[in-house]
């Protein structure tokens, strides 16, 4: 382990600190417990307030898309542990503007049932909540069984689009549908390099050799689908890119969105490596790219490796991409 | 060496190759050589054009700065050498609008003598160039002895402010001016926790021990000033910041801008944690922080550390600082 920390039982905190003490205009606590944060001018007046949460460890996501056009509200758990229901439900509180809150999030255990949970303390407040869970990893569970799937960098997609969404003052059930139109059009898949240490833990969270990759391993470490010997670029781009495609609602003709992401400790060269070779597969399949991101939107801490996400786009979906947003960790400002 | 590449002696073509293709309306070449690259709407009349260049491995520096209130033009070399005084003379050429062309890069000695060469080339042509060196780290030269200095993450400051200068429509040496005032004000020192692997080279670029830190080293692996035990942040943070404000112009009262960098391989959990002891410090010594970045701003591709740059501010940079810039790796909206 070698991480620039101080006392690992103080990581979470610590970092939080940090970024409230660097984007103060920007962000704000709902009351005294640093891991409910909230947009500083929140709630915001007929806006659709929209909710998410997680474990620590993947920034920017989660909490580095609380911002304009994006999401309202954060809560923060410990690395790669749930937030509490009470958290959630204090959140809610005070980003609802009386127009509803989505809760957009990421399909894992913990952090379902701790929503659920803060959904019903929510309704005896008669707050309406609902719920899309986005579940964008093809490696994480067989076509068909879509439900058991992971959400990965995918979230990044959901909140532009919910957010830019809510941000038009459409009605929560509008929020939702498009949200949910979006996240049935974008598939993800990764591949892991190395592993990550959990601060507190003090060792790696698996081994990997290192002559060898996973594709499709978790954020968290959870088993991909091969481990092999690592391959070129060109190669690993290849077997992601046909998975997804494989998976997906692409065909000749379409447009769509590409995120290729970079999971902590691999550098932008490769990803635009990577990239170039997903531009060249989608041309030649008649896959027209509409706009692109490169770059680190969920991580995992120190860990090597990428993933790819493709969205499908229609005229609503290019409109909400296109929208300008803003947060410390996430700006697109208006063309 | 776990990396996502194809042919190591395609590392720097393939990654431009994916940027150009994944920022079409952004950037474009000046004519086949693709290591010669400009903003897409270049020459912008009535402007003064900025242009850099040096060696890859370090995105989001230099290219990833050519753009809207950024800077013009940017030739790029192969990792950790310079593009040659060829490339730059043709940016030169390509961005100059009537009004002159800055060049402002770190000061390494192969950039240097090229760009000198262009700036002859150029003048020939009766373009007027004028060039300011970067060279913001404390810890490569001792006080007295700047001009040995070399240009590190401070450079983002210079393009930010000299590229918002320009864009206002400013002469030449208004833009110097400021430029210079911008570099005097600024001071950066960093910490390396691991080295960085050069594709061609194969091998890591220097060692350092399991349990072990540099301060201050380069971002080419260049020595630092002290290479001892790791420590906590918190003390990482005191020692760089100590060395810092020893060195620059500042005092009680005074506001600065502060980056927190990070190398390549150190998550943004970490740069906050750091971030949060910059402020406290800060603070301390009634120094008030105006804006600040947290990120990845200047790498050493998969290199793990991080370092500070505080820049003092007035009035004219502070309005410089805020004003809007966009290229397809720096977005900061109008407020």
């Amino acid at each position: 382990m070698k991480k620039i920390i101080n006392d690992p039982e103080n990581f979470v905190n610590e970092m939080i600190e940090g970024i409230l003490k660097a984007h103060p205009q920007d962000l704000s606590t709902v009351g005294d417990d640093i891991r409910e944060l909230v947009r500083a001018d929140t709630p915001v007046k007929d806006k659709v307030a929209i909710a998410t949460g997680g474990g620590s460890g993947h920034l920017p996501i989660f909490l580095g898309y609380v911002g304009k056009g994006l999401i309202d509200g954060c809560s923060v758990g410990n690395v790669f542990a749930s937030p509490s229901a009470q958290q959630m439900y204090n959140i809610t509180k005070k980003i609802d503007s009386g127009k509803g809150v989505l809760y957009l999030y990421g399909n894992y255990g913990g952090d379902v049932m701790n929503f659920d949970m803060a959904a019903e303390m929510a309704e005896m407040d008669d707050i309406e909540v609902k719920t899309v869970l986005v579940a964008d990893d093809v490696a994480s569970s067989k076509k068909g069984d879509e439900g058991r799937r992971r959400g990965v960098a995918g979230l990044f997609y959901a909140y532009k689009i919910a957010g830019a969404r809510a941000e038009e003052g459409a009605d929560l059930d509008e929020v939702i549908k498009v949200t949910e139109k979006a996240m049935s059009n974008t598939r993800t898949m990764g591949v892991a390099l190395s592993p990550c240490t959990i601060p507190q833990v003090g060792k790696p969270n698996f081994e990997i050799e290192e002559d060898k990759m996973e594709i499709g391993m978790g954020i968290h470490g959870e088993p991909g689908i091969n481990r092999g010997k690592l391959k070129t670029a060109d190669e690993i781009t290849e077997t992601i890119m046909k998975a997804i495609l494989n998976d997906g609602p692409y065909a000749a003709g379409d447009e769509v969105s590409v995120l290729v992401n970079g999971l902590g400790a691999t550098p932008q060269e490769e990803l635009y490596i990577v990239f170039r070779k997903v531009a060249d597969i989608l041309k030649d399949k008649a896959i027209k790219i509409y706009r692109s991101y490169v770059g680190e939107y969920a991580t995992s801490m120190e860990m090597a490796g990428m993933s790819i996400t493709v969205m499908k786009l229609d005229d609503q979906l290019k409109r909400l991409l296109d929208a300008p947003a803003y947060s410390p960790f996430f700006a697109q400002p208006k063309l």
